[in-house]
């Protein structure tokens, strides 16, 4: 029994790699730059998009797939700041996968920033690859100052980790330092940028970042 | 008997995990930016160290942990180019991990760029996070040109991407745009270099990555 799942796990990965790959192509041909976004639920991924649209949109055309088992909410939200949306529900599955995203990106060959907002909890995401560019974690002081060494893996394989809400850090007694430097142990390539979206602590080291990151990613595309 | 090997394996990765983030922590305090350096035997990554060396190690001082399951080869090739260097011989085992490199490191306070060369291999090292900063993955096109497509994951998680050996595309039947291609569906982050060590092709291509690489973890290093 055990072997059999296994081997079913195996392959559903190998059938994910394949749409990644194709995802990836057809961002390449389109010169679109894409983040897989990953936190838990009200972490801020959503916010983190409408602002980022607010601050870029007149600069950059920006899209978002967003992932949700169930409903509309966060279309509803983005799409009133500008933002190209499409909204996939995954039923039951706590990801997105590269499958769900292949349906989905054929629109979004003309935007310059893609964001595909992930399912919100901190490790389903970690393997499956959905043909991104970069992978972002986002994380709230409200989940406890113990989140980042949790879960390893999603934090050891980011591009960019937000630590969101550090304003509330005090009355929710979690300590942003103690975040930080778990997150430096596993990481030391990414930016642990410590932000609030609320008082817009943080937001234009976030924007720098990102703006960077896309330049670089632009170039590598030709 | 299956559930307790699975256990073994978590711990195994749990207690690499721990030394991971003190060599990083270690890396951190004296500035070091260091570079899993990982490739096939023959791919060419000691050479490409002993080049590095001789092209930045006025600039840099430069070290090297060098893997390997027996023999001290490498050692007496990169100290001939100022490289300093330590042998770590692995005895069975296919990969470098975070405790053989927590052994090492403390010597090694003192260079800016550390290499740390994987076993040779393209499939053990990828589950073993060393404390390193980027992940450099070099393959050579006479392992076959199917070579990137069959060790998906090493080249998915990779930092840089170096195709070596290219003067000898034809005359061993490998199709160098199919290794790109494949690479490019695995990772749309990582630049994928197309590099001759010997005849020198690429190689300013891999100095411009690498210095720009180093002088932007540097800045996260504060």
């Amino acid at each position: 029994m055990h072997r059999i799942e296994v081997d079913a796990e195996i392959s559903l990965l190998e059938e994910n790699r394949k749409f990644a790959g194709e995802n990836r192509e057809f961002l390449a041909k389109h010169g679109v730059v894409a983040f897989n976004l990953m936190g838990a639920t009200g972490s801020g991924k959503t916010l983190l998009i409408e602002r980022t649209a607010d601050s870029l949109g007149d600069r950059l055309k920006i899209g978002a797939i967003l992932g949700d088992v169930a409903g509309d909410d966060d279309y509803r939200r983005v799409t009133k700041h500008g933002v190209k949306a499409k909204m996939v529900n995954t039923g039951k599955e706590c990801h997105l996968d590269a499958h769900l995203i292949h349906h989905a990106i054929e629109e979004f060959g003309d935007v310059d920033l893609l964001f595909m907002e992930n399912v919100g909890n901190l490790v389903c995401p970690v393997d499956f690859d959905l043909g991104e560019d970069y992978r972002i974690v986002i994380v709230s002081v409200t989940e406890g100052d113990d989140v980042v060494r949790k879960h390893p893996e999603i934090f050891r394989l980011a591009d960019a980790i937000i630590i969101n809400k550090v304003s509330l850090a005090e009355a929710v007694g979690s300590d942003v330092e103690t975040m930080v430097r778990d997150a430096r142990r596993l990481n030391a390539k990414a930016p642990v940028i410590k932000m609030d979206l609320k008082t817009g602590e943080g937001f234009e080291e976030w924007l720098e970042w990102l703006m960077d990151t896309y330049e670089r990613a632009r170039k590598l595309k030709g």
